[in-house]
């Protein structure tokens, strides 16, 4: 009964305090799909997790894809007439276009602005650009600061090389199970804190609430450049792609909004349910996959065709202030990432607790009575709902129905369903069958 | 054609003043779930029943459960300080506990109050409760007269037998076809009329309206005390229960609410389809199986999974004058136990009459007018429905299609649907093929 | 990619106007279901279309029904008291009821009144009245004319002969493939636009508008009177009747109102797929077969099955101006006419595209941007949707699933999704796979 519950005695406030201090050593690196950012990333994360980097030489191919070159930025700034910055990557990793070429010029302000991008609508805010496959360089500042720079000459400096080099992501496998259960999470994006680092704190937390625990899967944590990593892991790790039985992308989990589940492929596989009875009871909505958005249009790919469901709380481009200066360490708040990990361990409870019974009393109902699996004199009285998931365990042990078809069936959480059939189990009424598929 | 339909000519207000007139006979009866007043109940159900009451010994075991001892009231009765009787099981059978142990002592008011049970919501009304299987003794009363007890010695007297004895069902079998639909209800309530003294007489009435005709199926009526009364059945009963190819179970009959229809485990057995239909004709609602409430939930255990569904109005717990004495001969009335009967012979028409025809004229919609099947001149105009219903036999009496199926499609009701196929068979346009599923 | 898309190019505004034209020509022909009046349509229909007219002897039998007497019509009037001719079939076809028998008669007015159909909702309004399979005579007036007539005696006069002769169906063959596409539409109403004028000259413009065309199937119109044309049809084409993969029935095809699919007896046939997929871009709703309606009911009857829809605008009974002579060219209008045209263009576009390809780089998503498959920079940005569809398509060509399959799920209409695939074939990304089913 006690390997039911992931979550009973696990202080989910101080694991949210910690995943958003956590995102605050993360916050200021600047990070972008290759390069020293992601790789300071990795660092932090090896202070907790186990963590196996892996480096890609740039030109390795994955499928239809080569791995890029490798960017690094040591400074990148614009000078105004009056010898002022005007934009400074060194104040925010935000304010170079990622993937800049070099550049070291001065130029009048006509000349400057085709590279300069901003947000009329949210004249405060800096945007998040990037070019990955398509050479220029370009700055993010807020419209404000535009429309207040003067004629005059500008004094452009990128420094940054873009070169033979590696792309790195790294890997923490917990459990040594043949079953695989993947958790992605993209971890190159600078200065955004909902899209991605809570997604990248959310996994290191649950891949620590797991460590020592005994368990029916092995998972497989891998934190990536997105979809170039995806890629990448895919194309070096045929053997356990085959073994991947459920998994998760993870991302954008610390905003204020309630869960979205986007479905695998698949879109009925035991991650997908077990999803949409965990939203069922912590609230949220469930969608059905469409072959964009992050790491899981690859995982999903017919070539592949993985199990891999995505849970965010608010998905990407649904909140104003994603890919902007505004998603910040005070839009993503510390009970958000707790509730958000909550939900993973409860989805990840489901998967490791999934099995079917066979009711070894199945004519007619049994005694309950006799066995004191009522409690009806005296002492608190149990959830009624403790009572009803015992007549449900019992009625579909027919080896046709697992816990979670029960519990679909029942409307009666998961947990709850669980705990029926362990004491009904207990009590020698039912015999475990097979784990659920 | 006639054997169509099983009401027309079918005196159904009598029937439901002969069911109420029924029940006001057996309402007086101290009934309990063995003993003197479930057989004395079977008696006077013999008078117009060929009714066998079965006697099966204390101790026997039923699967996982043993039939209890046999319990006897002779008289129960309190007498206040004054030496009037403030409850007495005489002039209702409400008043004792069921299952109460013998008592005859003298006690104080603090004493006795434990033992009192009443209803304060309602403080004019009186509780049903029983103790079957923890032993001990109580008194059932308004809540009014609890509180006008003054202080002082109360004797309390129950003069009953808790021993080895006899559980009695009685079984009544109509038809000697090999099919079997089983009928079950329970009738071992004492003062009680919607439950559940509205299911035995509407039982016996539906005996009666089927005995004598030409039945596809044999019907098994049994009278049982609850829970305890099905697992007794089942047992002893393997050979029938391996051939019940449908079943109701009925209970709270005669309540004002419209019908509600819980399927059986299967979910789409024919009982189950033929109630869904012919409750969207007379108005209720359909419910899922769920593993609690009446007989139903033996029937329907994994290790039998009968289809067996139950029909109610207002289904048990859900009226507030749910056991208790407002559950009276005044809450019950005829006309909703003549249209509850009437909903009984319409399932059973669909059961008894659906079947599979085979269409002699496939290609191209034979004329009907040439045979008469039109009656578009002269005299009254028919339900437009019968000559649509021809159009839906002719066109899915494709040997896949029984008039169940063409009846959920088409939206006609089944007694229209199998008239039609009646009249294109006669015309030789349909053959007979097999019967419903 | 330009034999994905059938209307691009086409002057849908002229082929109104056409249809309309030729409408009017046909407008004041008196039709029946036998006779002169359906082979002069013919005649007209033959002037543009090869047209094939096939002529079937009274008596010649169609499964159960036998082809009737040809009726033709020279006149038929009623004279006045006054001498004054109060309905006269050479104003308007409507005039006399279809089928009538020869009469030359003088008579009181209470006498002829029974043979007088009116709408006395509708009094400017003339009713379309026929007796085919009984043998009466009668008049259609308005019944604001009806009240004025005075009492007298009045001239009855019907020129028509009933006598063995022969029923007249034509036949128009577009293409030489195997799978054969039937079109089928009711020729035999006179005087009325919507019904079923309107289905003539759809049909018409849409065989015109793919002949010449490189098409996978040969499309068969066939213009019947309807009920008994269908099934003389039908009795004598077993072969191409074999090869039947998709069918539409066409009438009502001219008012304003929205358009109605009714499904094929299947249901889900790959053309109730197309029609509901197309319905659901240009607005529609879609009903379930029925075995009554037009000349769907023989092809869709249990011997034959075929995948034979309906598609109407406001279909058969549920406009006030149904068999009236306010069914007229005024009610029905060109651009009505055009609408129609699209929605049979845009689903037979479908029947000729919908097939599955094969995605050759399934592992993971393909670089799109250096095939020159995004169009980010510079130049009109295309439709977003061009983009999803081609993510569509690649994760869903896995062999599995069709066009239509994809089209459906995304949301996306076919055309964008057909046009994607046709893009992603041509750079090599998807290997064409079977036809839609």
């Amino acid at each position: 009964m006690d390997a039911v519950d992931f979550t009973t005695g696990f202080d989910l406030p101080e694991a949210g305090r910690n995943m958003h201090a956590l995102m605050s050593r993360l916050y200021p690196i600047a990070r972008s799909i290759t390069g020293a950012g992601i790789r300071e990333t990795f660092s932090i994360l090896g202070e907790t997790l186990p963590l196996t980097v892996h480096r890609v030489a740039t030109g390795t191919p994955a499928f239809d894809w080569t791995v890029p070159p490798e960017w690094n930025l040591r400074a990148a700034w614009i000078e105004g007439p009056d010898g002022r910055r005007v934009a400074d990557a060194a104040a925010t990793s935000l304010a170079v276009v990622g993937y800049s070429t070099p550049v070291d010029a001065r130029m009048p302000l006509a000349e400057l602005l085709p590279h300069l991008h901003t947000l009329p609508d949210h004249p405060d805010w800096i945007p998040y650009r990037t070019s990955y496959y398509r050479e220029t360089w370009g700055f993010c500042l807020p419209h404000r600061v535009l429309e207040s720079l003067p004629e005059g000459e500008y004094h452009v400096r990128i420094d940054a090389t873009l070169a033979e080099g590696h792309l790195d992501y790294a890997e923490c496998v917990v459990g040594d199970a043949d079953d695989v259960v993947l958790v992605s999470t993209h971890a190159c994006h600078p200065a955004l804190c909902n899209d991605n680092l809570s997604g990248v704190v959310v996994a290191e937390a649950l891949a620590r609430a797991l460590a020592g625990r005994t368990l029916r899967h092995r998972y497989v944590f891998v934190f990536i450049p997105t979809i170039i990593g995806s890629l990448v892991w895919l194309s070096r790790n045929p053997a356990i792609t085959g073994r991947v039985r459920h998994g998760l992308v993870l991302a954008c989990l610390g905003d204020p909004g309630a869960f979205t589940y986007k479905r695998s492929r698949r879109g009925r596989a035991l991650v997908d349910r077990a999803a949409e009875h965990v939203l069922g009871e912590l609230g949220g909505s469930v969608e059905d996959f469409v072959p964009y958005g992050y790491d899981e249009r690859n995982y999903c790919s017919p070539g592949f065709n993985l199990p891999v469901g995505a849970l965010s709380r608010t998905p990407h481009g649904r909140f104003p202030e994603y890919h902007t200066s505004a998603d910040s360490l005070e839009f993503v708040r510390p009970e958000q990432l707790a509730g958000s990990l909550d939900a993973c361990l409860r989805i990840v409870e489901v998967l490791e607790n999934d099995r079917r019974y066979v009711n070894l009393n199945p004519h007619g109902e049994p005694r309950l009575g006799k066995r004191g699996l009522y409690s009806v004199t005296g002492g608190l009285r149990p959830d009624q709902r403790d009572e009803y998931a015992m007549f449900w365990v019992l009625n579909f042990s027919d080896g046709a129905h697992s816990l979670l078809d029960i519990a679909e069936r029942s409307g009666i959480p998961f947990r709850i369903v669980a705990r029926a059939a362990s004491r009904l189990a207990a009590a020698g009424l039912l015999a475990p069958g097979e784990a659920g598929a």
